[in-house]
């Protein structure tokens, strides 16, 4: 997506680690535009699948997910990191393992927000080790629903989470696939 | 907003303590295109405000901050309760009381998303003693933005958080006030 790839050309960050920062329209401060065109692409890439439902994690995966939700008339559902105050009692959770933060969170959604009869697409922003989204089509598979496949923004290409998800037999549509950013400039598959 | 108060009445829970429960829609799964709907209201209630940026709260804030930027063509930022790994080093913080956790945060903002050229809407999801909204009132401040005003899905008009508000100088404009719901029922003003 020449729009997506252009921005993050522009105003994207390397920083040490393999670290993409891209808080300035993704996941600090959002460009409602862009996520719209982002939406927009996601909802063409799985408009042959008959799509009931969109299921992402919180915070960074609601924007991209809540405008392709937007697009293909279906209600988002956001994992939570943290227990709610006011929670459903029967929950789905997984382990999900973060890089970032080094430390295992467990993602949850209510029972009730996925079913047996969901068809669901996954929505995230990042793609890297592939940990949210294992976690994210474990929850699908503990409800009994099928997997459309993964919508997201920014595959880090040269990470093994691509290679895990699609050989576990998820299909992912990503958006903009790095390559390379090892010596402070991104390049692109 | 009468689109809004409908769906309270439909599919909105009120449980004990107070506490009305709309995560079908709002706040854990999200209806997308009601939130354009919130979101086309916020940008025609605050259309003579010559508004730059959106200032909401992680993660329920999200949503309806989103199509409202969307609407009125403006970035949107998003306030975190937890540090992140990447986060700026200069940041805007300030405390906020969670009377449904019964504990603090402390939310963030990179001081690269608020300068004192910004003229400010707030976006919330709920407001009840207020504390979330003074809290994002208080970074907009340290900043030296002007703030146009407080956009809130849904005010608990038995609370005191909306007096807290209006009377500290803040416009507040909620799309849908909860005069009572202590009988099970929700009444709206």
């Amino acid at each position: 997506m020449q729009m997506l790839k252009d921005r993050i050309i522009r105003d994207g960050q390397v920083l040490p680690g393999n670290i993409l920062k891209v808080d300035s329209f993704l996941n600090h401060q959002i460009d409602p535009v862009l996520m719209d065109a982002i939406g927009e692409e996601f909802a063409r890439r799985f408009m042959n699948e008959p799509i009931t439902r969109i299921l992402t994690i919180e915070s960074s995966g609601i924007a991209p997910a809540l405008f392709a939700g937007y697009h293909l008339r279906v209600p988002v559902v956001f994992a939570k990191k943290t227990e709610s105050a006011n929670q459903d009692p029967d929950t789905f959770a997984a382990p999900v393992h973060s890089y970032t933060r080094n430390r295992d969170n467990v993602i949850r959604v209510a029972c009730r927000y996925l079913s047996a009869s969901d068809h669901i697409l996954v929505i995230d922003d990042f793609l890297a080790h592939g940990e949210a989204l294992l976690g994210l089509a474990d929850l699908v598979c503990q409800a009994g629903a099928s997997l459309a496949g993964a919508g997201i923004v920014i595959e880090k290409g040269f990470q093994d989470g691509g290679k895990r998800v699609r050989t576990s037999g998820i299909r992912v549509e990503s958006l903009a696939i790095i390559e390379d950013m090892s010596d402070g400039h991104v390049r692109f598959q």
